[in-house]
């Protein structure tokens, strides 16, 4: 019997998953994590508007139906792609007829691998806890800071990088910072508090029409957000960021700015860009593998003339999964397969309450409409019922409110004599 | 000016800051967390039924709009009641007028502080993510398991301790496996796992009329937990338990047997209880001391002859601390101070899905209406309307839907070569 084996339970792996289900072919599905992630929304668990339970499902869950799929949680470490076997991170080694990887990305630090431990990155549900952790204890630190030079360092927020995800946490932070926050101090106002946003290119959402971009930028500088462009970063140390010439004193960087592919790409031997992403052919195989994929934000998709560059975004990774279930038909019936084309959905982000930026097709426009088209879509792509309705509800409550509901600091122990930065002794507050 | 210290979050902090709201006096109240946790659902998360934000929320929010209080995140390491100061692990130091102390309880494992790791408690969110953790974990690598006397092990849950704690989280367990995760696995059947209560007396909620403790016995039974009387623990080990001269394999286990107060308390030098609480003066204070007040299940209060033992419940702490607020408001006022009494409002516990047992003065009973009181109590208790919402609605889904979800693995990678329990690589699936 024929095996299909995914690698990733994106939104490649599960469209592909739900889309062999009337074929009659074994599907094993590997991922690290129990749970398919939906990484739009990310960036609202780290800025405490949503738990890390209401943008994920258990990858199981979702495929329970599919009796002939298997879910394994397993780290794939190799590819062997002349024996047809992935090599798990525990030994097992697992056979395959056909192979769709989408293992995603992770950041790219470029020549500064030392930077990541100081400007956590947002992919997983750990990274948006560790930078949610960072910001609600900064605030809390500068609480206790009787250090004006010191206190003001810890309630200035960098986020580097203006793509989507540096836009949109930029503007949930901005907001954070504007109402969650604002009366829960006593010694400090948060509504002072800095969020900057650095971005090394000369307009921020480089993937959206110019128009949008300076919308977007006019958006996030009413919210209070410092836009500050052709600003590459220099250096990150503790206590400050270097860009463009300029120090900026902070505790807290977030990282948006660049992405390489998995490191298991590597082990495959195949023509790779230099971000690692792999050189595919027009139906997404491998040159020289018919039955071999990369799909998703790994690969590199350069075949269709009106995309340079596929965006990574859901739509084609969805896209992408239901062509590779129908080339598999395809090699099943006999038939000659098809190239993919993708059918541009348009894209849209979100700055903050009640603004955002549209482009699909020929529409281009911002603020309100924008921002509800976002909020329809996004609801749509989130998988599972119940999800959708935990996830409305909360946008209502802090739509109405200006509260956020997950404001739990993780992992949340105190500060000690070890805390960095350290709290001095004299940050005590005067009580006698 | 004079100021009142408190130290933690919990139900009797929170009662006794907004009950001195009207009282011009400037309130300190440190916790170790930034946020107020809802212990008796804590279970809950661990069973993968709620997410941690859902039961907890932020103490600065909760107290925002009393100006003259303060909230410090800190973890108060020693109090010195001849200077009236509590110092903090950071070196900080507050001065007091009066100090009321509710630092909870840990786990206790009597002489075996070495099973902690083996059997983690349910006292915190990490805590609870931990269980949720070992318990999904067992469940995936049982999936790839070969040996049957090995998958067995891993589908064998055992709960040590009888008390509600105890008897809810095995109620929890037993759900989950029989519903939400039933249909999600492909090689092993979920249904048969096995969750086994361990009680070191004769019967379990010993806090109960003796009707009432059979009842919850045997409606766990009929949910398919083995109830397990008068088996002390006498071993635990990587792979099995010891209890009652019985062996029993297993790879997860639950620790809800023990208490012992906070070390915070050792720091007083006043006498204590063998579990280190504090035996507390009629009104509270420590003897000698009118000032320094210990309260919640911290205080073994002995004034009462109606109650032997305070039970460790939110109506307890929540009238300590109004009570605490009183006796301030007395001592302002230069009024003699009053002694604590305790007005029961009863006790209910859930026996999984539609089942439970209520104590209410004259009122005992069981079965769904138990279950339903439990409901509505449990939801008043919570704080925050957001919450409430959000609790009774995933309830609601839970309820209907028989899923769970909260199924994240937390922190959930998958398991390596050095995974505990190791898997072999035998256990790859034979797709060749």
């Amino acid at each position: 019997m024929k095996r299909v084996v995914i690698v990733g339970g994106g939104f490649v792996g599960i469209s592909l998953a739900k889309a062999l289900a009337r074929v009659a072919v074994p599907v094993t599905l590997i991922d690290r994590r129990n749970h398919h992630l939906f990484q739009p929304l990310l960036y609202q668990v780290a800025a405490a508007e949503l738990s890390a339970a209401d943008i994920a499902a258990p990858i199981r869950s979702i495929l329970r139906r599919h009796r002939r799929t298997e879910v394994l949680l397993g780290e794939v470490v190799r590819v062997d792609k002349e024996q047809r076997q992935v090599h798990l991170a525990d030994g097992a080694v697992v056979g395959y007829d056909w192979l769709v990887l989408s293992p995603g990305t992770r950041h790219s630090y470029f020549q500064h691998p030392e930077w990541e431990s100081l400007a956590p990155g947002l992919k997983s549900l750990e990274d948006a806890h560790e930078i949610r952790r960072r910001v609600l204890m900064a605030f809390e630190l500068a609480e206790r800071e009787p250090d004006l030079t010191r206190r003001q360092a810890l309630l200035t927020f960098v986020v580097v990088g203006g793509g989507p995800t540096g836009v949109e946490l930029a503007g949930a932070l901005a907001e954070l910072r504007r109402f969650a926050l604002a009366r829960d101090f006593r010694r400090i106002d948060p509504r002072e508090a800095t969020v900057v946003l650095l971005e090394g290119g000369p307009r921020i959402l480089t993937a959206y029409p110019e128009a949008l971009s300076e919308r977007a930028k006019l958006d996030l500088r009413k919210k209070g957000v410092e836009v500050r462009l052709e600003m590459l970063v220099e250096d990150i140390q503790p206590g400050y960021v270097q860009a463009g010439g300029w120090t900026i004193p902070t505790h807290t960087v977030v990282w948006a700015a660049g992405n390489q592919a998995s490191p298991l790409l590597g082990t495959l031997g195949v023509p790779q860009e230099r971000d690692g992403r792999v050189i595919v052919e027009p139906d997404c195989s491998v040159a020289g593998h018919p039955r071999l994929f990369v799909m998703g934000d790994a690969a590199s998709f350069r075949h269709d003339p009106r995309f340079a560059i596929l965006p990574g975004l859901c739509p084609v990774a969805i896209q992408q999964g239901e062509h590779a279930a129908r080339t598999i038909r395809a090699d099943l019936a006999g038939r000659p397969r098809k190239p993919f084309r993708y059918r541009d959905k348009g894209q849209a982000a979100v700055i903050g309450r009640a603004r955002g930026v549209c482009d699909i097709g020929p529409f281009h426009f911002g603020g309100f409409p924008a921002w509800l088209v976002w909020l329809f879509v996004h609801l749509f792509f989130l998988i599972g019922f119940r999800n959708r309705v935990l996830v409305l509800i909360q946008w209502a409550f802090s739509f109405i409110t200006l509260q956020r509901g997950a404001r739990l600091i993780p992992d949340g122990s105190a500060p000690t004599t070890a805390a960095q930065p350290p709290l001095t002794p004299s940050a005590a507050p005067e009580t006698r």
